[in-house]
């Protein structure tokens, strides 16, 4: 009645802080909601830390701890490599564990430049052609609403799309007493709210029209420029060296018009990734604050009953949905992840290439690149290098 | 590295459907996110044909399972009985577990009548004594939102209450064609949406609150006599015996007035559990379809910027929320039982009894009576035996 | 040029408060949106005091005044009498309209009693054979979003009606220093919040329906009976002779279920009168404080994208409003008022019977009366009268 | 009792489209509402056609009529000009009326160029000395939401603001058959919806701030280049020579970051103008399609009850709003013109410079100009010219 042994892969996961500990629940809980070819052992736990580390393992239930990721990349026991690190170490790791013939699942961005991003992409298609399996945690697309509203599009019930307006709002940085943390350090992060949360919108919007956006001009902002290192405000000080808010203009391919917003001081907005599409005969709103809603207006039909509706995507039917329970019933957070690994899990027992894979990192990577080009040198418009 | 052996609770749980598959989830879930003193093991699964009993240990975790439920109680390795059967097995589960010195975890309603109630009440009072724990499943309870809510009119934020209202809405039921269900019998439910949904809004108000309502004056209805066994329209059809649909207006011990409605037949409403408090001094309002959210109006402050402010309880400082994720990043409806579980465990190891015990199941079971009562009595007043 | 003298109709309006100030503003205005075939002229205004009724005509712009009704309904240059005083003169000033061989249109509730109504329903009877119209001001079915909902039950778009919940919620009396005012005492104002503002949503929701209540179990509460003369908590207070809350439960003749509440002690709802009607094939969803909206799920479209859809109810082919601006630009309160005299004026120039007439406004006299009856006798159930 | 002669000054209108009769509406109304010290005379509306312009008259109310702009300016029962007219025409007649010694009240945006603007607002300063008032019809400065909002940042509730985020959002034009129309040409718009639409979310931001935008980065785009000239598709085409979206990036004089979006292709969203302030004690959010209300979080409050708060905007302490219903009865689009001439009133007879004054509508020609020089020329950073 185990999971244990046969029919099982072993997970080992660098990384034990908040995206630590939400794959962990994932791979935890997968194969008890899905049904999965492999269920996934936690088997080791990576960090560089011995003690933190131990407590961390014993805490979410991991078997084994290493702290060296050279090692947990070495050991038998570990057939996927699940990067939960910051910016820094992803290309490092990535790169070792392919070269050690590892499924990898990298927290995204998928690295700090494009020069990194594009190593690790050369990196994965070289490992897929050895029937390793790679992909970037991109966790919104696999919000079921998300996933409907792809479909819709896919299906063209919004037909030709000629607007996307997306905003990732939060404000965990507004008071400037907020403490110094590594999101905060070029460095580790590579940049601020532009990577951490605008990428998520920039993945989330290609995602949904299924086409790539060619061009940007930008705004970049640091607000508060020094932050106390332990939230003691005359305490001593430490340099934020990242934009705090990103906000730029673009195309898409088809020439659709598009507005992005990433902010950490949109006060009073918690954890808003917003988007509205609008197309010739529909339009699709979303905020990951009431993540089990999609907003759909359907612009085909009697124009005296039409408006946005609330589809509550609890239903059966819906994507990932099934899983879970009775209409009404809403998921959170967390089960993002489980649909991610589910995935990843399917596409590494039937051969199949996970999405987004490395390559559709790499390509997040260059918009970013052409936000901060634009940005960084007057706001002027900059083409996103294909 | 285990939680397993020392440490470690029993559980057995008796039913493995939809409340099956939640509480699992919790039992599997709690310790690696709450500090609990007792980490659960899946023990035991109980369940009445062998094969799909095992099906579902294998599927959701379970080390063993037993067809019996005296078998299940009966075993060294199993300290908790969790009871997600329909009501009428609960009066002899209950009993037998607590006979056998276990700790009883059980579904609500309570049971199917007040008699029954009554009996679990007094052996769950006389076990209290040897040290045993009895909970109720009222989950709603331990919705953070409420769990604030709660908390707000504790303080007296709201002052003396005047109005509550509160609904539970489904939809399942209003095709007619929706198959007959163990829920549409009254030899196993006791009641339909009354006992089903009704009681959750009964007990969540009265939880809220802190009193008990005196009386009420009731309507129920059947809209659909007859469903087909196996969904298909022109096949056989068996009867439903309970309500779809109880209404009813009532009084609190303080004098507030309230109105109730629990239905299955609210097209589009998938799982709405609404309710709206309004006190001389503010107002709280909430809908389980956005079960991350309160609404509150602070009528004290100043009168040009007042209105219904929308919290997001996803605050490190809120119920329970602490445990999982940053602000703005929401929870499911499943955690309810995450934090149901950690609370019972943290009573088990305290020695403190838990809330809502059999005497509130008790209690709830009595409101249920009356309102049926009065609604098969010409909709007169019925006082709320006490 | 000008819209006086031949086309034109002479309107004499009674009282000249808060009713007097929006029935101004509509007879005032209905010509220039509507094409009505009588302008209406603003001829005489009638208060008891002289000077305040001069004032108050010289800012609203009436051409004369009188200070006794009986003057007024005498009047060559009066066609139209207009009542918007306190129920307790309806009767005996629509009696004598009538008589004079007036058109009347009178504020709600129609009397302070079934058997005042009844005299009333009789006069405009007689009247209407003699080519007279007769109306009741129930204005919120000139809400186009309830004009709209009207129609759509009416085409079937819910199909059976199983479920009617309405409330009607304000909170200017829930500090309980609110001055005393005539629509607290019993003897001009009938009743309290149940007459005043319940009169509404029973009509409002028969009126959507098309068809009756046939029975009620209700509770009244008056929560503060003493109130400030002038506000003034130290000064003199004065008994509050009506109900501060009313609620009940009801049977339409179809069999569907309905919920009921009015109250003046929502704190925090100014005006939210709501409902919600769910049928076998649809729901609608409607929110006062939110005027120009209609909520409506479509149970017959695929569940996937099924969801309760806003409607902004401002497109030109909804009802009434093509006469106002493009769509997205919502009107206010006053226009049902515009509303409801363009209809009038139609009526009368085409020999229709206004609708509701004094027979409707009679019929839910005998609601209201039937609530009252079964909440001073115990909230059993009461039949309402036919 | 009348309010001609004596104490009434005589407006001339010119233009009486969809303008005219809304501005129409606010003269007729203003002083049954409002303590205006001179009551509005409807002396004359202007129009070129002259059956057309009677028939306007007729509808509207108005006394007199005049085919000639120039006539209408003459005549001595004019004392304010009302420009109602497309761009192309506003510089001539407003020149020319000032030129004449008569207050103007100009429709927005105020000129089709920078230069024209130039010239007005000269032409409006010269005036001013001379005791005339010049006014340009922002009208949404008069909603009464925003001017709660304004007070709330006036007062330094919001603190330093760091983002702006406002959209224009209509559908009228989604459809491509949509008819050909004097707002889709340049020579007589000026532009598209940057102009038409825009113009009002750039006024308002910078109204609510107290501040200007310094430069821009902008898109622009037209989605569809031909037009039906009478709705039907297979009739003769039109050019359509101005933008159907314009979107920009901006920065404040005071640091803080915006986006603007202008578009009538949002389908879906008929009148949707929207914004978002986010200031570092708090944030503001606002939709025209909910004219009534404003969402305001207040940062400075205990955390575990803050949340956006939906303030009714219809409490008798609110701007303007005294003069209209009680608590929860809203009001409509065209009371934004009512409070607008009441202010404009109020300034002529108080010798008062009235706001926003021509040079504020040539300071927002200059955004206007920033923003379509960008979008040609690249999208580059422009700044706005001062």
């Amino acid at each position: 009645m185990s999971n244990a042994g046969e029919g099982t892969i072993g997970v080992g996961m660098v990384g034990h802080a908040f995206m630590g500990k939400v794959h962990t629940h994932a791979w935890r809980s997968v194969h008890h909601f899905f049904d999965v070819p492999l269920a996934p052992r936690l088997a080791v736990l990576g960090g560089r830390d011995l003690d933190r580390t131990k407590a961390a393992a014993a805490k979410l239930g991991w078997d084994a701890v290493e702290t060296d990721w050279r090692a947990l990349i070495a050991r038998d026991d570990v057939q996927i490599v699940d990067i939960c690190t910051p910016g820094d170490s992803h290309k490092d790791i990535a790169i070792a564990a392919l070269a050690a013939g590892k499924h990898v699942l990298c927290e995204k961005p998928l690295a700090n430049s494009v020069a990194e991003a594009e190593e690790m992409a050369a990196a994965a298609a070289a490992a897929a052609a050895n029937g390793q399996r790679s992909m970037v945690a991109f966790n919104y697309r696999r919000v079921p609403a998300l996933a409907v509203a792809r479909q819709m599009i896919a299906d063209g019930r919004l037909g030709k799309i000629r607007h996307v307006r997306s905003q990732y709002l939060q404000d965990w940085l507004s008071d400037p007493n907020t403490p110094m943390a590594w999101r905060l350090r070029k460095e580790q992060a590579g940049s601020g709210a532009l990577g951490d949360i605008g990428a998520h919108i920039i993945d989330a919007t290609q995602f949904l029209l299924g086409e790539h956006l060619t061009g940007v001009s930008a705004l970049m902002e640091t607000f508060v420029h020094k932050r106390p290192l332990d939230g003691d405000p005359k305490g001593k000080l430490d340099d934020v060296t990242v934009d705090d808010a990103a906000l730029f203009i673009g195309r898409f391919a088809s020439g659709a018009l598009a507005t992005y917003e990433a902010t950490r001081f949109a006060l009073g907005r918690k954890n808003s990734m917003r988007l509205e599409i609008n197309g010739e005969h529909g339009s699709l709103a979303f905020d990951f604050e009431s993540m089990n809603e999609l907003s759909f207006y359907d612009g085909t039909g009697d124009e005296q009953s039409a408006g946005f509706r609330r589809i509550l995507i609890t239903e059966p039917t819906h994507p990932y949905v099934g899983a879970w329970w009775p209409p009404g019933h809403i998921i959170g957070y967390e089960h993002t992840f489980t649909h991610e690994v589910y995935d990843f899990l399917t596409d590494i027992h039937n051969g199949t290439d996970p999405v987004p894979g490395f390559a559709d990192g790499l390509q997040v990577q260059r918009v970013l690149a052409a936000v901060e080009s634009s940005a960084t040198t007057g706001s002027g418009w900059v083409a996103v290098s294909s």
